[in-house]
């Protein structure tokens, strides 16, 4: 196996350093003494820290599975199910403490780096679009009370799976990740 | 009238500069000058910029209106849609780039900051405990579904109304807040 490029090695352990003390919280002299490459090489690949935090957003959001939504033979609401409990135990894995990276990035970086903003709203939309796709099937099938509107309902989830993911930095237990779980699929989505 | 202290004077424009520019966004002396107070005052109140920034969380918290969740005469699920509706004009009227001071701290501080770790907490508790206790009332009327759990419900919806001031940083629109109003009180709480 080739070895990783230095690029890579960066970017790759940027996600990590990141996601663990935040945009602000780390430097670049921090990004790339975790990721074991010199200092001077990070302007060579990257034009500045925001970049690296965009390319780390998108590497960020290659695991969040959201093939899941599209699975097919199974029915919309167990795919919103599955889609939701799967990135839950996936915050979960990386400790209370750290939360959702676009939770993060939003809160800090959202006001002053239009660039990284622009890429949130992306991401959120097309996130948000699927998950409404999977809520009007539901409908659609009967699963879920058809006058509601999906679209909203869609954001709306999206944004309280985010709050869920940010009061676990201050609980530092799964209980914010349970109480979205139970109340999303056996009060809101029925 | 008296002359606001010294004090008096950086505490209160201290809430301003912090929910501006989130914690790290900005330098006691960025908070000094715009509190127009010499930076060498600063310890002469504050320990530090923490202690500043506890003491900014209760006074935002003291604008929260959160009597209106027990307003005698009042319906309790009116209660919980006016307190509701209360936070998120009073969120919108700061701008969408601000969001809720309690989400820019959680999402800031939560991991390095344990004093205001447990501030938050003690904060998040007595909120989601009010409302909890409005939906608890709600049910015994038959304005909300008994079914669901009263306290899973509240935390949620905190969580939820946090996810969407959170939202509000990149739509730049109200929409996220709308979307919460909207999902909250036609097809959650009913």
């Amino acid at each position: 196996m080739a070895r990783p490029s230095l690029r890579e090695k960066l970017a790759s352990s940027a996600v990590d350093t990141l996601h663990a003390h935040g945009f602000t919280g780390c430097s670049i002299q921090d990004i790339t003494e975790a990721a074991g490459v010199p200092k001077g090489s990070f302007f060579n690949h990257f034009e500045n820290k925001e970049d690296l935090a965009i390319d780390a957003l998108h590497r960020y959001l290659e695991g969040t599975r959201s093939d899941m939504l599209f699975e097919e033979g199974v029915p919309p609401l167990e795919r919103l199910k599955n889609h939701f409990s799967f990135l839950s135990e996936r915050v979960l894995v990386h400790g209370f403490e750290r939360g959702c990276l676009l939770g993060i990035f939003a809160a800090e970086m959202a006001q002053e780096y239009p660039k990284m903003r622009e890429e949130l709203r992306l991401v959120f939309e097309t996130w948000c679009g699927a998950v409404e796709q999977a809520v009007s099937e539901a409908q659609a099938r009967g699963e879920v009370d058809p006058r509601h509107d999906a679209g909203q309902t869609a954001r709306f989830l999206v944004n309280a799976w985010e709050g869920a993911a940010l009061q676990l930095k201050i609980t530092r237990n799964r209980r914010p990740i349970d109480d979205f779980m139970n109340t999303a699929f056996k009060a809101l989505l029925k």
